[in-house]
């Protein structure tokens, strides 16, 4: 079987991860996986919110939205309508539960990190590119935290790495990193997130068209394994590269 | 190890469906995993959304919400601060889509099945409860709707049964069906939403302290199946009594 | 004449007062009216709202809503469309003055008293009904401050009982505690509150479909205070009642 | 005893109704009760809302809204916190229900009256001043619109005229039309709504400080009756007047 | 060529500033261009917003509103749709940023004067209108706060006047103060805030239905500094005035 | 006198304006003013708001807002605050308005264009920047339209050209297109839109720090006169170039 774009079933999209896209921020990334765009940007603030305070502990928390016209047809904006929708809600939590996994609060400090993941264009996996983004943003963000002394000497808040990518399945194929023509024909969608290790920190299965049994599902889990994979390295390379 | 109530890691809690709480709705159900309480309400209306008129296909959604002190500490209205929450937003779309996967469109025909979860009592697993129990109350209102004739004769909609179950692996331990204590604790928390043939609808995990492996994830897998298979066979019970 | 349900015009429908319907909150009620069912609870909090501080006084508040389909048919839920209406504030404000009428705020100290009050089943009657249940859940919920000491040794925060009844004339006869087909034939409409020693705290009379004398309404204010000291009678059996 | 401004306990304050205030408006009035001031505006539109097209019958409702500095310290503009009070939505309400007392939905035909009242300025008894003045804008909206032939010849949409004012027991004396001063040292406050030949549209008694005894209520009632009596002549006088 | 109403293209409507309009606020006043009627309220509170806390500098802002009925048609009243119009924004925007131009923070010291602008009929021109109503409303609430010590003795923390026209160019014809018909006919509208002695404040030229050269913008401008010259004498006795 | 990066006072920064960024929108531009970059996506719909319905005549309307961390501080996401502040709708509006003005709507036919100006990094200027991309990407939607068969053969919605620059005085020195560092310094700050004829679409003056006088309101004019012919020779260079 050939894909739209000639991928074998278990090829990524080609990822590009750019660093230090905006003069601001104290981290942002530009990723791509595809035609699929993501601007990931870290800020870093001492102190942390209500809650927290005097625990000694930092923060870290995501907010995700997509340009009006990062899809085919445009959507209404969420700050015109008044509203947040369920799936940006969904997303946001998605992306902060992902970051956190590999934070030591303590190590932080009481510091927060916010990511922003603006959705420049959209082609299916949003989601998971900003997951991966966002992580490279953050490291960077630590980084120059810790070049600023917000961060105690010695201390690596940093406990691992985090990419994800979606998973599906197509006329009975499992595919890695579905396009959005993909992944509207998917009869079973799944993103996963895991840690550099090959360990999980988010599994999200969803029968779109029909149940699926126990040996899909194993089989999804084992392209999404080897994806992140892939996708780490690329991180790693990345944060390697001077910028 | 012995369970804070005493269960073996493999047991649910005592599991009620008592049909038929409400003589208003055309399907009701208050579902109770041990100290949960939830109240499904199956609101039939004729016609469907806007974007589905003429389609022929009906609609099922589902909204879910938390009584201000159905849990230990009071939580504000989401009513009164304007808006709802994204926690909120992302399990009335899970009890949706859970709900969506047994139903044939052409089956149920221009109609549309709202189910309200109303959390009465919180302990732990409550998205899990709403979904079993408005499974329940989606056969009660099907059943309602083919009475009055809004579906056609001998058309059936269900195409087949769902439930829902969480687990988690506590100190080591996975354990079915957690109450609150022991999710708060839990390394790792996930909620499995099954077909009554044991295949899966929803896969949601999440490593709450620590990623997790995939043999424990495995473990988890097995687990859940099994609780769903159990939840199935109550469900069928209940609806095989009489009202 | 008869009445839908064969009571006499002064005849209350069937009252119950469930009390410790929750496991979590300070008190609870499940009160019902005939097929009116709410679910009354009470929060106590240290402290008092910001405007209060330092006064020494406390502060007792109420919020009132519906499920959705509590109504013979389903209504769009306040948080969805994100603004609290009319009805259900002013509904909130008439139960939070009627029952801040038996505080001595000085005896309940800077504590703060919510009372949450859903109605699971409506079918008339549910704002009486609600303050009948809310009294007394209030009255478990100060004795649970008192037995934590909250509240100083000796200082009885209640300075008399509430509760309340709907009176109305249907087809020219003056009738007690309205159900639903009562309530939408009303030629007029009241809600009286009062204490258990027969004076009033609230009283509230609509002409819905013509104006009344003063004879019909002495006629009801009559009938009224009748059902509230009935009602009064049952709030004390039920807390003198073990739980 | 001599009250603050040294009127009996009888007295209105001095009341004018200025008729033509807007050169907008299809009614417009503005009415003092003494240093309470309200404008009064009624909009006259074709059509009926959604829910009443096809009757045959009309529609009247009412917004009541305060200036922020109408009041001795500024309150935040509603539009500004994005919500409207709880006290607004009453009173709103209180006026339209008031109006619509005296309304024959069937001789306005399929008409719309929205009643505006702002407050320009507050002294006590705004929601009274209000009705009283909104009534007058009401006949001449009505007026207008029977000149218009919106209304079919021969039909008289106003089957009576409606005006209200404030009681409250002070210092255990009963008092009519009452200032804020006096307002807010009441024992008791009532809002009586009376219709032109002296029966009850809406009757609404708030015991502030202490419960109150039937007598009480009795001699509160006798006031407003005599009251609104008293400003019917006014109105009528108004409304008899060339603009 | 011959105005609406029977002005020169250089002549103001009569314009009329009441001083004292409200009891409570610190400074009021009822100022009219022709039909144009906006009712200006200052509010004089200690302490500044938190932002501005400590740096011993005052500050100053507005708020501008519309009844309902101020227009020939019904606009929806902002506080029922939940959200502040653009229109209204940038008007409340353009108001504060007029008066904080005449204002020596330092000399206010830590107070706020709010300035309400609440347009109670509309004939065009009602932003300006507001400016030059509100700029005299500030100045008595100024002298109140020097009389009440809240500013230092001899401190003066205006440092000018501000007064405010319309201006447009109709058929070819450069007109002062448009009247609201007039305004929608205008090929190109501005709006121009002075100083008393000439200067600009702010300029803001909208070209309606088609671009305009500068020797158009130059004669508008002419127009306008004339007109706010005889709006700064006017403002000028309004204050000289007992009141 | 030298600026901070060394452009003269009449120089413009490097300006880019980078055709078809993204592969879903009808028209999309990536523009900058040195670090100053917005991303102008137009999207063209078949129809009309529904006032305009019937009418022949096209729609062209314009959204504007800064992505959080656009800044050197993060701003909250309007879409989470729930409200869009007074500068977005401001500027919003601003950009509509600026881009109308050179649209023939009959020309047009019924179809709306609407413009997203989505600043991904700010450094003074994006509004300005905005209006320069958006007439760009304008113009390609109107181009697809036109290929589209959209609009009728022979018809050219566009009359002319639009840009804009903003202009200060920085220590008494009339600038053109100030940086973020200047226009914080301005004592006077004017944003103006011309079309590429050198007409005025709007001209918005403030005086930030002190009142202006005619003479320096002048320069400023001539200074942004020359800014936009410049604007308008890169814009149709730009659309003179292959895409």
């Amino acid at each position: 079987m050939s894909r739209i774009d000639g991928r074998t079933p278990q090829q990524l999209r080609p990822v590009t991860i750019e660093r230090g896209w905006s003069k601001h921020a104290e981290g942002s990334v530009l990723v791509s996986y595809g035609d699929t765009r993501v601007l990931c940007t870290a800020t870093v603030t001492e102190g942390v919110p209500r809650w927290r305070k005097g625990s000694g502990e930092g923060w870290v928390t995501a907010e995700y939205a997509m340009l009006p016209r990062a899809t085919n047809t445009r959507g209404d904006r969420e700050s015109v309508k008044g509203r947040i929708g369920g799936r940006t809600h969904e997303i946001s939590r998605l992306i902060g539960r992902s970051l956190r996994a590999v934070i030591d609060y303590k190590a932080l400090g009481e510091n927060t990190v916010v990511l922003d993941c603006d959705v420049l264009q959209a082609d299916g996996g949003t989601r998971t590119a900003a997951i991966t983004g966002a992580y490279v943003a953050l490291a960077d963000a630590v980084a120059w935290a810790q070049g600023k002394k917000l961060i105690k000497a010695g201390r690596q808040p940093l406990t691992g790495t985090v990419s994800a990518v979606s998973v599906g399945i197509v006329d009975g194929v499992p595919l890695l990193d579905l396009r959005y023509e993909e992944d509207v024909r998917a009869e079973t969608d799944m993103n996963v997130v895991c840690t550099g290790d090959g360990r999980f920190v988010e599994v999200q299965g969803t029968a779109e068209a029909a149940p699926f049994a126990r040996a899909e599902l194993d089989a999804l889990l084992d392209l999404a394994v080897a994806g992140c994979t892939e996708l780490a390295a690329l991180q790693r390379a990345a944060l390697a590269a001077e910028r």
